[in-house]
């Protein structure tokens, strides 16, 4: 079957919006690529190796493309990903691919099939589909190009047209990776990291007691107890700061905020320390420690992503055999307008406050994320993420948050993805989709066509920028 | 930008769904406007003098509006709202319709902006786009038609064709304005009230004592006790209907409703009045009060309509400083199959009970109300509402209920706005979405365009009539 | 008004939208019907006796088709219902399909609209539309098809192309309607049971006692007690899978599953049969029995479905009055991901467990239910069921669940009827919209045509009976 991109796919089929649409594309298909949010391993663009090879590249670290052939019956192994004890061997890169191409039409329709065949035609210049029988060739096609010094990481960053990219870091990272990146002269992007403590707030967390240790340690002058534990927090903030993070992000169970008073969040922390502390005083002082970052933003200036609703491994015994990050996390029903009431009441209004909130419950737009981010200066709506990072959904999520709360409280696109190679398909993609939905609008009479033209590069180029301070 | 209205707004943008859109709308483009649910201040009508200006008439007052510019952290003063402390000036009208003008681009793709957009130009002639820089011209173009006879309220009233708005009112009011309206034979348009109750059925209300005492005090008989307090809130509704009511509001947090016994419910009203109930109590005596109104529209016949699932006043600060209604009341997740049955169990067969469930959930669309409006026969699925009242939205709502229970169980459209001089362009989105919704279905065979063209007869002139009982 | 069905029905009104759609279509329009999961009597087919009328036909014993004229308050009695008192007089056929047909226009738009309107053209050679006037007229035309032996059942079942036609059935049933269907040389249609164990299940059931009692003296050896009931359970799957079924059904108001200790699952039984179980202790109960039908599921190989979410019995003078089944079952929302984790835990990758997901609740599809199976082997999405069975509902489906799940984790259509005739009709709606989708997906670019000429195949012949192992 051939592969064979259609320059004008996502726009609308009528003939007047698809004119539209390309007009309004083709004004920001090549402005520079803004990545505020994602897990792309800024070690790849220190050390600028080759990439492995096509099964490495686009399938065994990338736990939205195995999820889908586990879901037909196909173990992890088979994919290349090693078990914890070694009992199961991993296929190999060769096997890997041979399966995967064999299993190319599950991924019709899916968001990791669009942004792989746009990888595959673009990057690659493959011209057939996957399949069983072309599978060593276009093993083969892919490596000679990974070969290619020209597919090297600083290569791609480049060609890509990255003007920012931002990785996410351990709070207690010395982020010399980042250093010596902007340090190097032969390397002018701008990569920069993000505060992720996750690990650190929530003392659920597998090990968050050594981590708090650790952070107590850190600077040599820590007071102690759970106000030391806050100024480390604020002080390793402020060594992101310095270092060029922009954004502070948050994955919650909820996304829940409650203000404690000092001394019982203190009580709670000493129990949490103590190993006494029970589910309900876990969840609230989680629930605080979001609250203090939000106060630890209004002073810093990190802007707060909050990426909620996720339960994470869902299947233990996978995440026994092969660890966490293996497909089965799973989205369940969140809500934002009273469990983030604490947080709003204090700090909704605070200058310079920049709260993006994400969701993978759709039916939280145009609920509450659009009429939260319609009234409060600082909340802004996450770009649609992980299940919802995909041509319909992002129409509907236009659809949803628009008419409540216009163009410009959104974040602008997110990528937040561990796939360097996916980056410039995920960005064409959603720029594509701006156009069809501005063009939808312009021929239902609703804007007028030079007001689309502004609002498309005030999306692409502005938003995400003003959003995330950059 | 140019302020230029395309005739074919709204319709399907497919040649042959946009002509059958264009012969739908045009057999009811020009029919009266019935408003039965809507907070226009009768006095308007009574006194009909000049409104003020363009800030004053649509900003200031309208937090849909207002709520825009605040989300991008322009203050309410700015936009001309005094503070209860007086300490901050509230802008003049000319700077408000000046910021309003340098950031009209947010209300691009918005409800708000739709219907300003239809009525600058519309009523007002506008040709350009509000901006920073026609600011003060586009003011004074607008004050030249306010001060104009032609742009009084009644003037409005009867060029807008409307042929019975219902406004809002306390249940105490004496409704001297509807009566002096309905005497004055210069007037002849029909203005009826609505009795809405809320604040003197929750115990949590601030007032609600007060405001159970003066109930008990109207009529000088009052048996005092719960079931005078019962007697008294029947005797107001006689009153309202005696007044031309046709029917009650209710907004309550959820659509929860209790059948308590006369005991218990008595023992939680004693106790509200002495201050000495608690929250749980106070929800289940709401709960109670929901059920007895139920009770008391199956006895006088007015249609009872539910406004569920808001989250009022979620920003503390903002109501202790420019009072409610301010912007920042938010949805919250809305269920109605459960909470509702002891009120449908008892009520929902009942011959001429009228129900009228809205909604700001609109997942409640397909999963509750259409479904309870499918088999009840007292019960009409509200048009979308206060962050639903859009196109796309709309959309959703017709294309969520329809199939699962037809067209004849729609309320018919409700404008629910303050803004009177909104009205026309509000009723012709409606039109023009239920035209563009039948045009799809025609295009796609599903019904015949005969049919189409008795439905939307029936959804813009008569359905609200049955529903509300006009 | 005349009834002309479009042959283009349902396929995208964009003029190449259509063509692709049409060849699509065109591929599976006259494929066999698989219809794994349904209500047909298979009495009928084993007497093949005429059906009785049009009222018989079409109303009386259709609740999707009575709820629409009992919701503008036209009795259940006037549709040919007879009360359990006797009280009210049941309207004979004649009145019946008059009432109906006056009321016609109620279901314009609707899922019943849809398939009655198809059929009367496509199996009636009706070529109006009912209405009061023509009522008698067209009883009569129906009449007349019904008393030619090609309108007989079996003459149908062949007729529609029926390939496999599954019925549902009581667990204690000895199936002999089925042994004598595939007993009899002159019918050679494949009609397999389903076994639905509900009101064995769930403590709170009407008469769970006698059929747990009834259960226990089936064989004759059963060693009693929770053990026992245990065993018979899983010896009456036996006997089903030895007539051929190849699932097992199960109606739970929450997809919840426990995993009890055998010893306290013990404890709840007991209490159950003593009468002293409270309603936790029967939802536990209920749960830990979802759970061990999964077991059992995995052993015996029957593919498990769910079908959640429904309140039933909402009203309870219509239960008392009329009976189950009478409309008044009604959705409410429904969660997946944390309720089923215990089951999933221990058998979501089990080998050949097949687990049909079906939902009431929409929000379910993207949220959960999609990313469930784009993990879980085992996980299958259920086709949209019961208020979601509607070209708009269905499309939402496809956009919600094909971006995370693909096309292969689908169950394929399932028709879910008790109305025989209107199986073509429904199968055909499910084929055309199938074809609107891919069309729409190879009109945007996102696949070829190529592409969705195998997967319109593979959604309508193979995917269901792969899904359900026929």
């Amino acid at each position: 079957m051939k592969l064979q991109l259609d320059p004008d796919r996502l726009f609308p089929v009528d003939t007047r919006g698809r004119e539209i649409a390309r007009e309004l594309y083709e004004s920001v298909a090549d402005a520079p690529i803004i990545s505020p949010h994602g897990h792309v391993d800024p070690g790849i663009l220190l050390r600028d190796e080759p990439f492995g090879d096509a099964a490495e590249l686009f399938i065994r670290y990338d736990h939205y493309v195995t999820r889908v052939l586990h879901s037909v019956g196909i173990s992890l192994s088979e994919l290349g990903l090693p078990t914890s004890d070694g009992a199961d061997a991993a296929a190999g890169s060769r096997d890997v691919w041979r399966t995967f191409s064999a299993n190319w039409h599950l991924y019709a329709g899916t968001a990791s099939g669009y942004w792989l065949q746009s990888t595959f035609a673009e990057q690659f210049g493959l011209t057939e589909q996957p399949d069983a029988e072309n599978a060593d060739r276009l093993f083969e096609a892919i490596q000679a190009k990974l070969d290619d010094r020209a597919f090297r990481p600083r290569a791609l960053f480049a060609r890509f047209g990255i003007e920012v990219l931002a990785t996410t870091d351990d709070p207690m990272s010395d982020l010399h990776v980042h250093d010596a990146l902007a340090a190097d002269p032969t390397f002018t992007g701008r990569v920069v990291p993000t505060f992720r403590p996750d690990a650190y707030l929530n003392p659920l967390a597998d090990g968050w007691k050594e981590r708090v240790e650790s952070l107590a340690s850190w600077n040599g002058t820590n007071p102690g107890g759970f106000r030391g534990y806050l100024d480390a927090l604020a002080g390793r903030r402020h060594y992101f700061v310095e270092h060029g993070a922009v954004s502070a992000d948050h994955g919650t169970p909820q996304p829940l905020a409650i203000d404690l008073e000092e001394g019982e969040a203190s009580r709670l922390f000493e129990q949490a320390l103590a190993g006494t502390l029970d589910d309900a005083g876990a969840r609230a002082f989680s629930a605080h420690m979001l609250f203090q970052m939000a106060r630890m933003s209004v002073d810093d200036g990190l802007v707060m992503t909050v990426h909620p609703g996720v339960f994470r491994n869902h299947h233990t015994e996978t995440l026994q055999r092969y660890g966490a990050d293996t497909g089965h996390d799973l989205p369940v029903r969140t809500h934002y307008v009273e469990p983030l009431r604490p947080l709003l009441e204090r700090f909704g209004n605070a200058p310079g406050f920049h709260l993006v909130l994400f969701t993978v419950d759709e039916t939280s737009f145009s609920r509450e994320i659009a009429p939260l981010a319609g009234f409060y200066p600082s909340v802004f709506i996450g770009a649609p993420w992980w299940f919802l990072d995909a041509p319909d959904a992002v129409q509907r999520f236009r659809a949803a948050s628009t008419e409540t709360a216009g163009f410009y409280k959104g974040s602008g696109f997110v990528d937040d993805t561990r796939a360097f190679m996916s980056i410039p398909a995920r960005h064409d993609m959603s720029r594509r989709l701006d156009a069809a939905y501005l063009a939808r609008l312009v021929g239902e009479g609703r804007i007028d066509l030079e007001r689309a033209q502004s609002v498309i590069v005030d999306l692409v180029v502005n938003q995400p920028k003003k959003v995330f301070k950059l």
